[in-house]
């Protein structure tokens, strides 16, 4: 329902009716509303971790693993523009309301942590240069794919264009340091 | 009132009384809410322009005013701020709002042409490869702006961080092309 209405227009009666259930449940095990959007991350994040398709033992390059990861945010997928639009949306609804902040900052600092030890594990196997700022260049890689899904969701791009960008950005980002 | 309640949150009954006029003045002027939405990003599109501090004799080598204009997105001041806010509260709104496509193709567009313009001068001037492929720069570096606006003004990043960001990008995206 966030991904339809955004996160302001999400009512908790609704919610409740979409599920079937009394609005007293959900209050149960959300808490609040702030409970039931926080969960709602987290689910999409969770979810974003399965449609990567990256098996725990696949052993191909780390950097054409990250490649992967990041183009994995670009498909023509219902599940995966929803994803984006919970993302785009909790993240823009996070400028106006503070309360968003802690769980956006929380699973945002997961994913460049993730990003990062991908990029290390690329320095160890030797497909990507030692002398790339893992961090600094997740962060970029990371913002790019934000500016791109926001592109991309309000139909400025076509899915393979934005996975085209990401691949030539993810090689620039790559490169030895100067 | 976007950059402070969003584009869903906004009544034009709370325009016409911020500005002390009556509904009737906005609608004669805007004719309706699409309309007062599109007068307000031309309106933040135009006042970018000026921030961005570049004087049209400026002969600056066309590089460092790219960075300039690019760097010009984070500055601890409310009115960058405030623009930003509002372009990334347009885009988010896009996703569920087809009625504010065609403005926000349009000034996307405009943007898009004249950063490619200014990579295309560097191009003339020796300060940017003729090997980079300026439509597709400006495309990579207008989505990361996107993406680490989105962050900044989460505040997830701080003003230095994003400028600093900006400048590596730049750095890459500028490389000659394998």
């Amino acid at each position: 329902m966030i991904a339809l209405r955004g996160v302001r227009g999400l009512r908790v009666e609704d919610v409740a009716a979409e599920a079937g259930v009394s609005k007293t449940l959900i209050y149960y095990h959300f808490r609040d509303r702030a409970g039931l959007v926080t969960s709602a991350l987290e689910y999409v994040n969770d979810r974003a971790e399965g449609y990567a398709d990256i098996a725990e033992d696949d052993d191909s390059p780390a950097r054409e693993l990250l490649l992967r990861l990041l183009a994995a945010e670009f498909q023509d997928d219902a599940a995966v523009r929803e994803n984006s639009a919970v993302w785009a949306e909790v993240r823009a609804a996070a400028t106006f309301d503070e309360g968003l902040r802690p769980v956006l900052t929380a699973l945002t600092e997961r994913w460049l942590v993730d990003l990062a030890e991908l990029i290390a594990d690329g320095q160890d196997d030797g497909t990507i240069p030692a002398s790339v700022d893992s961090r600094a260049a997740a962060i970029r890689l990371t913002a790019l794919v934000e500016g791109l899904s926001g592109r991309w969701l309000a139909g400025l791009i076509t899915t393979l264009e934005a996975r085209a960008h990401v691949e030539a950005a993810l090689n620039r980002e790559l490169l030895p340091a100067a």
